[in-house]
Order: structure tokens, then sequence, then C-alpha cells
């Protein structure tokens, strides 16, 4: 193992995410300039934390300066866990100065806690939008911009780690990436790192650009609001700027364009190189793609059949009378939030009817597509699943039958298929042991008032990235009142969830220290 | 498909069940003869239930008498399923005769209902255990006889499908036993099925009559309900004679026998033939006895942990002061209870703390050894699927180096890996979707007061072939109140489980009906 190289590499994205954290303490220093006084603690927060993470990650590239340039597989993975675990560190930094430097809040705000601040920042960086907030509309709005902010990067990384890096070393993602992609080899992605990462680049400021100018412009929101949102939009990751989140605006057009861009993130991005490059046909007949959006509709359909008859509750506790409208407005929106992982709400779904949050969890649990910015197992590892699945139950009376498992025109080999189901069987597992572990944790260390409904929630909502969950972590509650201990627990499983497990739980395999 | 063929031996299997009636109705008759008039009800119904069973399978018999002899996988899959789903309404018959023939209890007894009687049959031939009687010290003493006779003949049923019939007819089962024995070629079982299943009738003999006299000598019970326990402890079934279950005898000799002979019963049965022939060190070596024993081991300890301080409620409404004494007496008892998947009750555990209740429902899912009575995922599907979750880690950052997974001496090939994970993703998947599906049918259809626990400790407790569950059908509840529909949605989960699922669900797939 290079340690050194992981340490370089390290140090040296610690400097761009401060020089990041630099611009946002600019655009703060600004609105200081146009006289906005609750700017000034935050201001001088966020210029500390810049210039902190650029002396850490200047000392530690310094350091390591002289390493050969050398990244194996598990150089690679180490780096990956290194840069969400310390990345999440550094993006809490400003929450935390902010309370502890004079002008700031009261002692009795969230962010006194130091675990407060990690879970707020990793829940941004790793797109969940979980918060520990009860009072989102109280913090200064450069502290609002630095929070969607860390979703936006937390997003693109993402999709430039799985789509760009990770392919190219052959680590993990690779061969479920061969599969996504329909027709590898034409359609391929470019061949280095560099060039893909470029492009994806491109992609994600394209399409954030045209969100922001239609929120501000058809929406109407603030030009701020509609920027803030827009970083929590594409990268499915769901803080708002609203206590009451997308409800606050109750306008259907804010709601009808965040609708089409959580589906446009949710989408693999390997799909829009092709579409690029005109491949249209190869688009539309992408199976993964074709799930995605089929399960999308049967579930809203679904879902806004239980709502009728139904009065809804929105965000910001306005009771709205049962009518059709009214259920397919919140139903909608509340599906595709939740199957694209954002986590956005309109409405109180904690109200809703068993069946309703039974097709919710399920959308939860099956995310959005590989390659995406979004969450869950992934659509493509269900779908080959359920394929493994029908192929065995007809081996039971046919065993000599083989009929290959077919994604698009790629035969899935048994290597795969073993991968995808061991993958699933993992995340279960995993799902479980966070929600024990959150019940248990808050018996022994918390106020004894979670119950099983809350700690299973919680425990999907951080490792599929979703945000909110039900009951005590519902659409309008929030995590703050967890003991630390149990959030530090959500914290690692949002990281195991965002970097789909292998890159956080190989570093608990004594092999993989092991020099050879 | 031959479908003669199929139902010949149906009716076959139906006039050995009557026969096996006729046997309890002629011991209740005696009992009538000694002044019992409690039995002149249930005497009439267990005799017109043998005749009944005697004629249809007789006339079954009889049509389909001149078929060639043809036993393939799918006439296999059928029969078994058939078996189970059509042997449970010959098993139900006296309970519904006995309630709607003269002499019998009042119209508001719970087996005036046929789905109630259906229930109590299904999961006595499953070896279930859960109940729908809440006064079952009323009951006449043949039909609690033929209810624990029931379990006794299913738990055969079980081990001689599974140990001799399925390896035989290489469907299913085979694969995984033939890493559970030890070096199969040694040890291997008898080549014909005949021979072996009268070898497991023989150790099933040997055991039963064992457990008797324990029972009946040391625990100091009445010989009657030594066989009634015998009968459901070595099918890990779980009925008993009392409303208290075990815990109505209060005597720690009956309850350690019981545990003795239900860990017997959890054991491969493949393992008595290899002790039969004096290879003590393979049975010793074998792993999945090894976790099996270990699991229980480590289990109970937790769980006596857990209840160390804390006062426990017996069976019987008893409260017992915390001692270490009573924590060790009801934990160790429980764990093995649950872990066998027997279900018999000493306390009520419902009360016990998160993490004992965590403990229990993990090792539900867990269950015994293949080739046992036991049900659950199997100790050896654990093993298996839990070394290739630790190999895909490995995987992920040595691709290339390929490490065989092995159970004992044998090595598991691809085939049997993905076998195994899609069993495990599937039986949970079954779970889901029974517990949901127990969730809206009492929303629906029953009083609507169930809540998520007893929807899901139900379908953990039929598909597991437990019993008991949690909350509203904990140790001291019963079934009975559910609807109907929830009722007959329960039984299919005992046969899906107790029949390992592939027997049931390739019923519902279009290709296996298609001839070819």
């Amino acid at each position: 193992m290079n340690l050194r190289y992981v340490l370089k590499q390290l140090g040296l994205l610690l400097v761009v995410l401060s020089l990041l954290l630099l611009a946002v303490a600019a655009w703060s220093g600004l609105q200081l300039l146009q006289d906005e006084p609750a700017e000034a603690g935050a201001f001088r927060a966020l210029l500390i934390a810049a210039v902190s993470g650029l002396g850490a990650g200047g000392i530690l590239w310094g350091l390591t300066r002289s390493t050969r340039p050398q990244l194996g597989r598990r150089e690679a993975l180490l780096l990956v866990a290194l840069t969400w675990l310390v990345g999440a560190a550094l993006a809490a930094l400003p929450y935390l100065l902010w309370v502890h430097l004079p002008d700031g809040p009261a002692a009795t705000h969230p962010f006194n806690s130091p675990v407060n601040c990690y879970f707020e920042a990793m829940s941004g960086l790793t797109t969940t939008g979980a918060t520990i907030l009860s009072d989102i509309d109280a913090l200064p709005r450069s502290l609002l911009l630095w929070r969607a902010f860390t979703q936006w990067i937390g997003g693109l990384g993402i999709v430039v780690l799985f789509v760009a890096v990770l392919p190219t070393l052959g680590v993990g993602g690779k061969r479920l990436f061969q599969v996504e992609a329909p027709g590898p080899s034409p359609e391929g992605l470019q061949p280095h790192i560099r060039q893909t990462a470029r492009v994806l680049l491109y992609i994600y400021l394209v399409l954030s650009a045209t969100q922001i100018l239609a929120v501000w412009l058809i929406g109407r929101t603030s030009l701020f609001d509609a920027v803030c949102h827009t970083f929590t939009t594409l990268a499915t990751a769901g803080f708002s700027t609203r206590n009451a989140s997308i409800g606050a605006y109750q306008s259907r057009a804010v709601e009808i364009i965040i609708i089409c861009f959580m589906v446009l993130g949710g989408v693999n991005f390997g799909l829009y190189f092709a579409l690029i490059r005109g491949k249209l046909k190869s688009v539309w007949r992408d199976p993964e793609l074709r799930t995605y959006l089929g399960l999308m509709v049967v579930g809203s359909a679904i879902i806004v059949l239980c709502l009728a008859g139904q009065s809804i509750t929105t965000t910001t506790g306005r009771p709205i009378d049962a009518s059709a409208g009214a259920a397919i407005r919140y139903g909608v929106f509340t599906t595709v939030s939740i199957a694209t992982t954002t986590g956005y709400c309109t409405a109180d779904f904690n109200t809703w009817p068993f069946l309703a949050k039974a097709v919710l969890i399920l959308l939860m649990f099956i995310g959005g597509s590989a390659g995406s910015t979004a969450g869950g197992i992934k659509v493509i590892r269900i779908w080959i699943a359920f394929k493994v699945m029908l192929s065995e139950i007809e081996r039971v009376f046919r065993p000599h039958v083989v009929r290959p498992v077919r994604v698009g025109s790629t035969t899935v080999d048994d290597e795969l298929k073993l991968a995808t189901l061991a993958y699933v069987v993992g995340i279960v597992i995993l799902f479980v042991l966070g929600s024990g572990a959150v019940m248990l944790l808050e018996q022994w260390t918390g106020d004894g008032t979670c119950d099983y409904t809350t700690a299973a929630s919680a425990s999907i909502a951080s490792l599929f990235t979703i945000g909110p969950g039900l009951a005590m972590v519902g659409a309008i509650e929030n995590y703050g009142w967890m003991s630390s201990s149990t959030k530090l627990v959500l914290c690692l499983l949002m990281a195991l969830g965002r970097l789909e497990v292998f890159a956080i739980i190989v570093l608990f395999t004594p092999r993989f220290w092991r020099g050879d």
C-alpha cells in the first residue's frame, strides 16, 4: 500500500474543497458589504474554515510531495473512503466555527455539537439530505448556500467516481457499469479518466444552469433559492433552504420543474454521453432506464390511488381537502422524490395509509440508476436479481436448461450474478444491523423514545441517501433529537450506502491492510 | 406432466393419513369405553374423517390405477405441494366435524370456522405450531393427540422428503444436501429411497421412544402428555396440550429433557446415519453442526445477559423475581425453542428487552440444520452466504484472487453459491410480501388493530415454522383473532417455508405447466 501517495491526493482534494469554501466565503463577504449583518459570523466562519483547509491540505501535500505516483486498487479504495470521511470533517468546520465565534447564535443551537455539524456535512457530501436542524430558515444565507453546495459537490463526485474513475481502475463498479451502458464498445465512455470527468462536469453544469433558470424564471422563486435547490435537486440530495422544504413555495410550477430534474438526476450519466453522440435509440432501449421510469409511474399510480379520498397535510401544516388534484400533485411529487432518493417533501407522508408508505419504502430500497447521483440498491441490480431469481425457480424443475440472463444485449455472467446477489444480501444485512444499532443506542445513550419504525426508517433513509424517514424522523421532523452515538452510526451508514459499501467495508478487513 | 400418476400417489398418501387418523379414532374409542364422555363427539369426528379420507383416497387411487409409473421432477414437485395442501384439508376434517356433529362444543368455538381448522391442520403438518385456539386445555384428549400427531407425521415427512426423496430425484435439495454430509461418498446415504426412508423412520422412532420415556419417567408428567409433547418436540413443531405450553409444568426436568430433544430435532438427520456407522469424528467435524450448536450457545448467552436483573413473567402469568437462575432457565429454554423453530414457551418473551427480542428474531431467520425437522433459512445456507460475502469483499480489491469457498472438505461451486444467495434473497422477499399482506388484509378485512410488529412477526413465525411471534401473536397470544383471509395467507407462508419455497412457487410459473 502506497499510503504516502494516498495522503498526497487527499491533501489535493482538501485544497480543492477549501477553494470552493473560499468561493462561498467570498459570496458571504459580498452579502456583508450589502449590509446583511447576519452574515458577519458566517463570513468569518467560512473564511477561517477555508484557510484551515488550505493549510491542512497544503501541509499534507507538502509532506508527501516526493512520492512516486502509483494508484492501485487498494490505494484508490482508501482514497475514496478518506475523501468522504475527512471531507465531511472539513465541510462541517464552518457550521461549528459559526456557533463558537463571536456574533454566532446561542449555545443552544444544534451546531454547537461537533457531532451535529459532522452529521450535517456527511449528509451533505453523501447527498443524503437528513438534517439535525429544526429551524433551517434561521441559518445565515451563506451557510445555507454552503450546505446546498456540499450536496452538489457530492453528487458530482459520485458520478465522476462511478462513471469515470472506478471503471478505469477495475474496482467494484466496473463490472456493473459495463452492463449498464448498452453496448459498451460503440457508445463506450472516453478511455481516460480526465476526459470522461470533464464531459461529466459539462453535463452536470448544463443541467444545473438549465434548472436554475427554470426555477428562477418559470417558478418565480428568488435566484438564491433557485440556485440552492438546483444544487440539491440534480444531486438527488434533498437539503432545502426552507423548514417546509419544497412545500414552502406552494407552487405547482416549482414542483413540476423539480420533479423533472430529480428524474434526470437519477438517470445513469453514461446515457447522457450516448445522447450527446446522438445514440437516441440505444438510450431509449436501455432496460435500466425503462425500468426506472416504469417503477416511478407504477409507484405514483398506486400512491395516488391510496390518497384518493384522503385529506393531505402539507409540510407547512396546512390541511388539504381530499381531491383528485391534490392526490396526484402530492402523490407524484413524493413518489419521485423518494424513488430518486432525493427526499424533498411537500406533504407529511407519515400520516398516509399503510400501502402508500409500504410502496415508498420499497422504492427507497430500489433507488435510482447506477452511475447516477441517486442512492438505493439501484434499478439495474434489482433487475439482475429478479432475473436470477426467475432462472433459479426454473432450475428447480429443469436443472439442465441453461437460460442466459440478459440485460439489453449483454449476457450477465455468473460472477456478476453472484456479485449482485451478494450486494443485495449485504445491504439488507447492513440495514438490519443499522436499525438494531439505532434502536439499542437510543435505548442506552438516548432518551429511549425511539420506536421500531423510527429506527428502521432512519437506517433506510441514511443507507440509501434519502434523508427523511417515517415516524420521529418523518417529513416534518429532523434527526437533531437523537443521541450523538446514534448520529455517528448514521454517518457511517450514509458513507457505506453512498460509496456502495465496498470502499468503506474493505477498510475493516485485515487482508486489505496486509502488504502484498 | 403425468398428472394421473401424481393423483394416484396422492390417493395413496390420503389412505395412509386416513389409517393414522383411524388409529387415533381407535384410541378415542378406548377412552370412550373408559367412561370419558368428552370423547363421544371427538370419536365420531375422527372416525368419519378417517372413513371419508379412506374413501376419497381409494376413489382417487382407483380412478388412476392403470397409469404407468413415472415420477419425474415436475411430478415429484407437484406431488409434494399437493401432499401438504390436500393433506392439511384431511387433517383439518376432525376439528371441523367435531364442532358440527351433535355433542360438539358451542358454535362460538374457533373450530366452527373451516379456515381456522385448516390453519390448525396446516400449522400441524408443516410443524409450525401456530394455533388459533385460545383454550387448548378444553379440547378433547383425542383431538389433542391428533393435533400433536400431525406434527410428528409432518416432521417425519419433511426429513424423508429432504434426505431420502429429493436428493435421489435431483430436485432442489440435492445440491445442498451433498454439501451437508461430510464426505458424501463414504458416509453417503443408502442409494435407494425406500431403504433410506426406513432407516430414517427407525431413527425417528428410537428418538421418540427415548423422549417419551424420559419425559414420562424423569419429568413425571402423564404418559399422554409425554407422548403428545414428544410428537411435537422431535418435529421442532411446538403444539402443546396446555394453554401455558411447557410453562404449565413448572418443572426443570421437563424443560431440560425437552431442550435436549429440540436440539436433536434440529440436527441434520443425515448425521445420525453417519453416527450409526460409527463415523463419530466426521459428525463432530461437521461445520453445520458446530455452527448450529455455537449459534445456540452464543444466542443463549446474550439473552441470559439481557435478562439479568429483569423480572420474568411465565406463560402461566406468574411473575418471577430477577435472579441469575431464572435468567438462565427461561433464557436458554426460549433461545433453544426459537433457534430450533419449535416455538414452545415457558415465559412471555414479548416483554423482554429489545436486544433479547432482536437476537430471537435473528435466530428465527437462521433456523436449524438442513435435513432436520427445523425450519428457517438453515444454518448451512447462512454459512455459505457468509463465506460468499467475505470472498466478494476481498474480490473488490483483489479481483484476480480466486479463493474457493469450502464447507468442510467440499468446495462450493458457483451454481450452489448462486442458488444459496438466491434462496436467501427470495425468502426475505417472501417475508416482506407476507408482512405487507398481513398488514393490508388486517386493515381491509380484519379489525384493524394489527401493528407492524405483529404483522412482521406473524410472517416470520409462519414462514420459518416457529409458531409464536411477538406482540399480538406473542407467546401467550394466538392467531384466532385474525381475519380468515390473513389466516389463508399465513397457511400459504407455512407451506412455502416448510417446503423450502420451490415446491410451491414453481406451481405459479407458467413454464412449469407447459408440457415438455
